[in-house]
């Protein structure tokens, strides 16, 4: 088991953000402000593809659920990805990617495959993240956890939380079914599903046989109208709250 | 036009209910129980089959709004319903889905044909309220008016919004989209709309479609799993916040 080690510190608005290691994967992790804040529950979040630990995205994200919730919040660079280092095959992926997207073919068979490979090395980092994190005193090993990812952060998060039993509550949305359904159905904790109505990458039958093939008894699915890129921000304050109803916790005040 | 009068008034926990009628359609208003709330934005709501409007799924979702977010809340019986005469004709038709309830036959054909008679004459009782309720002082006829109307309330509502250029934002829902769809179309207000993944009586497809059908830019649907009963009473809370996004005002705080 690796150890964590914290990096760099810093403050704002109540948030108080650590950089870390575990091994080699850098991270983040964003906490409450407060010296009494004593144990809180934790929710791990993995980013989408191309972006980072720190996209605004994320701490947007992880300010919701520290400052609305008191809850701890982690994420970490996927391979690839952030501070990290790209291989040959992420360089030859990445361009044929941007290849496909030039010619206007469909992205989704690249995306799907890269993701997958992708996933595979990440699932194991998430698992030894976690590990990490819960020795730490603010969060132990007895505190519910939760998971978040959109995108990228489905493809990671969906084989991660079919495997790993510390995980309580999730969402995820927006990913194409065909590697993910079938682990999909191995998840049996509650869930939160969005995906785009007028996507131009994945198809509703597709989104919706992602959302289908979940086992869990409590799923919500939520569609907004609206392309890929344009999940409104209100469905990361829903996200948020769902977090707080599953994980116990928190008064969240919406404007 | 029908003038408004109020015939019952009592007040608890910082919500005013007044019962009134327009015409001969009894209804009742949840308002902010004090005296300096000034104007603030109208939620017109209709009650489901074979209930009222004052059953405790009104009242309850009139609380998160008036208290919530300082809105006034208006609901009238529909025809047939609450306080209001059955016809020989609504007592056929009631007879006829207890015999398809109890025979295990499909519900659906039933539902649709009577919610569309009962929405034929609750359209212009609606309108006429609308219009009384208008005629009040807190309230006036500058301000923002939202619908709230899930089962025969989407019935009811559909065509009633379709028509009605004072509503700015709706939320609808558990509704077959055979009579209604046409109507959806004309729709073009942001909605939020509830459907249930399990429905022993909607199909998935048909509750997909009769969401698809709305010409709204901005529109978002809330899958749940579950039967048809079964909505979570979060989606209540999620209404709420949707009606306070658009029709302004209000802060929600949610345990």
């Amino acid at each position: 088991m690796y150890s964590l080690q914290f990096t760099a510190e810093s403050s704002s608005d109540g948030m108080l953000e650590r950089d870390f290691t575990v091994g080699d994967i850098p991270g983040v992790l964003w906490s409450p402000d407060s010296p009494a804040a004593g144990r809180a529950p934790l929710v791990l979040m993995a980013h989408g593809g191309g972006n980072h630990k720190k996209h605004p995205a994320m701490s947007g994200r992880a300010r919701l659920l520290v400052t609305g919730c008191g809850f701890h919040v982690a994420v970490v660079d996927a391979p690839g990805h952030g501070d990290r280092p790209r291989t040959a095959h992420d360089e030859a992926e990445i361009a044929e990617l941007f290849r496909a997207r030039a010619a206007g073919e469909p992205e989704g068979p690249i995306v799907v495959r890269y993701n997958d490979h992708l996933a595979n090395l990440a699932v194991p980092e998430y698992r030894a993240t976690l590990d990490a994190l819960q020795g730490l005193p603010a969060i132990g090993t007895d505190g519910p956890v939760g998971f978040w990812g959109i995108n990228m952060g489905t493809a990671v998060g969906v084989p991660f939380v079919a495997t790993e039993p510390r995980i309580t509550a999730a969402v995820f949305g927006q990913h194409w079914p065909d590697v993910l359904a079938e682990k999909a159905k191995q998840i049996t904790i509650p869930i939160e599903f969005d995906l785009q109505w007028d996507d131009e990458h994945i198809s509703r039958e597709e989104g919706l046989a992602l959302f289908d093939a979940f086992a869990s008894k409590e799923k919500s699915l939520h569609v907004n109208s609206g392309k890929h890129k344009e999940l409104p921000r209100f469905e990361a304050d829903s996200a948020a709250r769902f977090f707080a109803r599953h994980l116990g916790r928190a008064t969240i005040t919406t404007a």
